[in-house]
């Protein structure tokens, strides 16, 4: 019996995914002429397409309206919040002609949409009748990174943005909103069975143009610390900008309050990265493309292969009649062990091998993808041992995953602790803080580290010392080294 | 008994189609500070969402796979087929700079994707064995155009561009493909209600880079024609450019054949076009994002509103279980006339009505969108009847289009007969063509009209002679003012 192991995915986890995105033919990347660039393959376009059905869901749900707007930003409406400018101008690409003819204004593609949505909510909202109201497009968009690119984490195309922008008439009911994003947000890391730590980044690392930023961080193989979603309270920063006011219950007009969260690429590359093992992709059984292959294991006579062939056959039958994504891999010029190898690496939940034995005893060989764990199944218990076991292996890799999580949280009171912790320097560590950026910056700079803000909901550290400055703590800060 | 009216909408159909989209939130054009660039409104969104997954299994069924590439295109891969490049040069957006900084190569915001996507195939394509090759993604495409820009028509970013490539490891079977993509075509235009007629296009006007196009029209309300899809045999012209070879078959070398097809926004705005009325949209109940809705009629006592209010509701129930997408209508602020009118600009199909009679009698009142015929039905019949209302409704608005676009052709075998049809210009002309452009110049100059190509399949006027030069006629010609 074979068990799995995870030791190239460990201790050489960005080779690994580097290979394994190609190998599962999920994303190909690295070789286009202009760098952070690259292809969703049609494998890998079939897990986003799910992943983000179900993100359509949770949105649409909560009465999020699905729209779409211009993927160009004129530099005038771009500069309108000036924050907002300082924080993109940097990343931003610039469109400056067209055919050969020089453009009036620039035009920016969308870092995000903040402006250029801001801008129709003024024309298309004049009452708090119409409030709340919550937008969301999912697109592309583009930063002009300095740092070192990174296939799906990194990208100068980040080609799956989800952005939801929100309008409400009090700051209290944006508020309301943020913790609509976070229930979202968590549903949806729960669904696809990703752990997060949730913490308010600091001011320094806030969202351009925000009041401030929550954001949601997972612990990657290496023990580095990715962001896989966040969301912005915007005030009425952006509404200003516009001057973009609107009719309140009372009669008075006033700018209304916004907020915005957004999740991306690297939704579906933690997915990947957290699940994975040394032979490649484990899929959560909701966003398999396939969900069960059935592998005809041909030996005998020309009638026994077309009798197993036959038999694999009416299994797939049985299975999509119970739902499930099935596949049968009738491919001639490869050997069972190559089908194995081709559809683990593809990460198919639940592999299902039909034999002559099989044929003969009804009784079928079921292995699961995430222990390689194997049963004897037979045939009319199958769809049900199948539709169990799609629950079992969802339970099975969330639990696993957020065990390594929680592993990766370290707790310090002492610079000497945090030192120690600093010399593996995986995962999150948590220390006392004063709130003074001062002593931030100097943990940071000391381990080599950054801030992800503090414990959210907020936790008190009363009655402990902040470990730079022995000043009193108010609350727990998080370090990680961060992608 | 009101009837429906078409005056508006036929004799001043561009003010009407620009009505409508604001109207009925369909698309926010005109308002943006960059022309040709408009917004998807949350109801449109759903129109277009609905067509998209028509696009999306017609597509699937027939082995295409969804993919999505890099929307920068670089200078070097836009430039390597040289047609193409001379095709487009005049009308590509340009990204040149990166924050402050000038990039090294210019960036081209796609047009059309056979350059990057090309590129792609001759990485992953090396053998006969793997083809047909089918891909398709929907994108936003972008061109600058210098013609008067129009909503959904004529944009600047077209958001919603379905482009399908394919690859083949030879002529006939890239000859089978355009067949096949002419048969997808159809199959989408015929779940629509669009009626089309599939020219080829003459040599002048076929898309940059391919052997030849054949091309979708369809005559609008006011008698001009629009392109709706187009189908490319590509030939080896991109494969050659892109130093692109396969082994076939036979153990040669060879540059493979492709094919290249694309539908766009223009889809839904035919929709809109063709089936519309004075009141507004008119939606095949396939695309409708609601197809029914209930209204109820709140008149006497608390007791009875409440009644009537709780009829509809179950209404809505009973149909929703038939599935059928379905919205009551509650709003207090707003009369039925009111809602009447909202509904109706929308293209809701169907309308059932609930006052204090349908409650005590358990007859309801229906109203269909496209002839505004009402009808009595008794609530257990409801569901069937709908459905089968459905039906008709989406024969008849079929019909009626196929109707005027039939009624929209026309032949001529002489100059005066095709002078006299010039006057009115409405649709399309035939005429017997000697197959040299000189002549159907000629015709365009003189009619002030454009060349859409021959009748596909070809069709012979042998012993008729070409009106213009009194030659020998190979084919007929048509001939139109376009859009």
């Amino acid at each position: 019996m074979s068990a799995i192991t995870r030791d190239r995915w460990r201790s050489n986890f960005s080779e690994w995914f580097d290979w394994i995105i190609g190998e599962a033919e999920v994303y190909d990347y690295g070789r286009y002429p202009v760098k952070g660039m690259g292809v969703w393959m049609p494998y890998g376009f079939q897990i986003r397409r799910r992943v983000l059905e179900l993100v359509r869901e949770l949105h649409d749900r909560r009465g999020h309206e699905e729209v779409l707007f211009p993927l160009l930003i004129p530099e005038t409406l771009l500069r309108k919040e000036s924050e907002h400018i300082r924080g993109f101008e940097d990343e931003v690409y610039w469109v400056t002609h067209g055919g050969l003819e020089p453009l009036d204004v620039k035009l920016a593609l969308r870092p995000t949409s903040e402006t250029n949505i801001t801008y129709y909510e003024s024309l298309w909202i004049k009452s708090y009748k119409q409030l709340p109201k919550k937008y969301y497009q999912i697109v592309s968009v583009f930063r002009f990174e300095t740092k070192a690119t990174r296939a799906m984490i990194r990208l100068r195309e980040v080609t799956t943005f989800k952005e939801a922008h929100t309008v409400h008439d009090s700051f209290e009911d944006s508020e309301r909103q943020v913790l609509e994003a976070i229930e979202i947000y968590r549903e949806l890391f729960d669904a696809l069975g990703i752990p997060y730590i949730i913490s308010r980044r600091p001011e320094w690392d806030k969202f351009a143009g925000a009041l401030y930023t929550i954001a949601f961080d997972t612990v990657m193989p290496d023990g580095r610390v990715m962001q896989i979603g966040t969301a912005h309270n915007l005030g009425q920063n952006f509404t200003k900008a516009f001057d973009f006011k609107i009719q309140l219950a009372d009669g008075t007009l006033d700018y209304p309050w916004q907020t915005s969260y957004g999740v991306s690429d690297r939704v579906i590359a933690t997915i990947i990265a957290i699940h994975g093992d040394d032979r490649g992709l484990v899929l959560p059984p909701l966003v398999a493309p396939v969900q069960v292959v059935v592998i005809p294991i041909p030996v005998g006579s020309e009638e026994e292969r077309n009798a197993v062939l036959r038999e694999a056959r009416r299994v797939a039958e049985v299975l999509r009649g119970g739902g499930v994504r099935v596949n049968v891999d009738e491919r001639e010029e490869l050997r069972p062990g190559a089908k194995y190898y081709y559809w683990e690496a593809r990460g198919v939940p639940v592999r299902v091998d039909v034999g002559l034995e099989e044929v003969k005893t009804g009784v079928l060989t079921v292995v699961r993808r995430d222990t390689l764990e194997r049963y004897k199944v037979a045939r009319e218990e199958l769809v049900g041992f199948v539709l169990r076991l799609f629950d079992e292996i969802t339970v099975n890799i969330k639990k696993r995953a957020w065990d390594y999580m929680t592993s990766s949280l370290r707790r310090a009171e002492t610079m000497d602790e945090a030192r120690r912790w600093a010399e593996e320097k995986r995962g999150i560590l948590e220390m006392p803080w004063c709130s003074r950026e001062e002593c931030a910056r100097r943990v940071e700079e000391e381990l080599e580290v950054k801030t992800l803000g503090i414990v959210w909901p907020l936790e008190s550290a009363e009655g402990l010392r902040c470990p730079v400055c022995g000043g009193q703590a108010v609350t727990w800060a998080r370090y990680a080294k961060t992608y």
